[in-house]
């Protein structure tokens, strides 16, 4: 049996329980703690924050080993961290949750989209420490060791230190950028996808629509964002927020329509 | 033919086209402008800002008639207004994206499950005003009526002013509590779900878990948050942001993790 007196990592991802960077982290993880892994069953790329609630959700216990239990489960990554905190850690509160690596970054708005970011945000909502990792090589045969010095560093900082509330972090490394030039944080970087349907028409004469296009910065001369910074070789840090109240703009918008605001809860109606 | 000089208008929701919420959204909407509808073939609940990239879309177009034209895609609310926004509004962009309006409220932190919310924060991303709206209600049978002229009178105020980038509008209506006491900007009440999953058993004697649970803010004394105003009778506007970085962290958090940050891009790595 483990020792229960090490910590416990829940480790999911969205590529699904057979890609390399969800293996590659959960060996990682097992150095600091316990782990149980919960991964999809099958491929959950741009899931974002999907959660299944209306069919049930099932959950396999794929293997055990002194210190690791893997379960593979029919939902969304999100899906994944609530089963895993509710039922698979079998009553024990993990520690932290980490969610990839993923094959492919996760920056700028695509965050919003990213089952893996889904899965560590999830977590957030619990107040359970989180974080992402995305590597920007896709496919199968992705090599995530350049990876790992990192990942071990961040995992160690975050079991000690912890993390704000509602608060997780993103993590990305750049590919094909020759070696790390160093590590830095950053914005997500604003912008916009180009061209991002192409139609096609199927045999049967029917169009059908292919997502995919070119992302347009909003700014091309920030400096502090992901995108930029990780075009130029860096490993980049994102701090992300449950919380999107965009709460400097709640007494102007108040004001502009009309509406009271916390500030003046006690006018008239 | 319609008249090309009116405004345009995409209305989309999670629960599918074939939903009240939709079609009472889509009557209001034509008041003020031409309306293509972009809804999903069947219920997204749930979804949040999932996106369809691994396999293709479809969309059919359902029916046409002067200033309303209704296409089903087979996709989330954030493909509909992709496909929206790039093939379903034939060049003409909108000047307006409406969500909604929803069966059962989207609130606090399930706004980032919400497919409502994820098709109001597409059309954020790609700098289209938009408003998701949600009554309370839950079943086939809501009743939209009362909801009207409040929505009547943000799409005319979103219309003419426009809303910040990158900013959307989330719209919650009570159920069950009466008359509306009046309608106040609100932010997202934070929290979390307790007793999350509930266990079942299949006739071939094999588990399987429904999400459900309840939900516990944070803050019980906070009272400036949607979940919280809305149990008081109040109609909630919070305005969300498609950014979802940190930004007060970003230098704190660096100088922990021993990091650089945007603030001190110059110094060594």
């Amino acid at each position: 049996m483990s020792d229960n007196k090490r910590p416990l990592i829940l480790v999911s991802n969205d590529d699904g329980h057979t890609f390399e960077g969800l293996k590659a982290l959960t060996r990682v993880a097992r150095e600091f703690a316990d782990v149980v892994v919960a991964a999809p069953m099958v491929h959950q790329s741009g899931k974002g924050s999907a959660i299944t609630f209306m069919s049930p959700l099932r959950a396999f216990k794929a293997s055990q080993e002194p210190g690791l239990t893997t379960w593979v489960v029919d939902g969304t990554p999100a899906d994944c961290v609530k089963l895993g905190l509710s039922e698979l850690t079998e009553g024990r509160q993990p520690d932290l949750v980490l969610s990839g690596i993923n094959h492919g970054y996760n920056t700028g708005v695509a965050t919003l989209n990213s089952g893996t970011v889904g899965g560590a945000i999830e977590a957030a909502v619990h107040d359970i420490p989180a974080v992402a990792f995305s590597l920007g090589q896709y496919g199968v045969e992705a090599d995530m060791t350049p990876c790992l010095p990192m990942v071990r560093r961040i995992i160690k900082h975050v079991l000690e230190h912890g993390l704000p509330r509602k608060v997780c972090l993103n993590v990305n490394f750049p590919y094909g950028k020759g070696e790390f030039k160093g590590v830095k944080m950053a914005t997500l970087g604003m912008g916009r996808w180009c061209n991002e349907t192409e139609r096609r028409t199927d045999p049967f004469g029917l169009d059908y629509y292919w997502l995919t296009g070119h992302y347009k910065l909003d700014d091309p001369n920030d400096t502090t964002n992901d995108v930029y910074l990780i075009n130029q070789g860096y490993i980049t840090v994102t701090p992300i927020k449950v919380d999107n109240t965009a709460h400097e703009l709640l007494n102007d918008m108040g004001s502009e329509l009309g509406f009271d605001t916390p500030a003046n809860e006690h006018s008239s109606n």
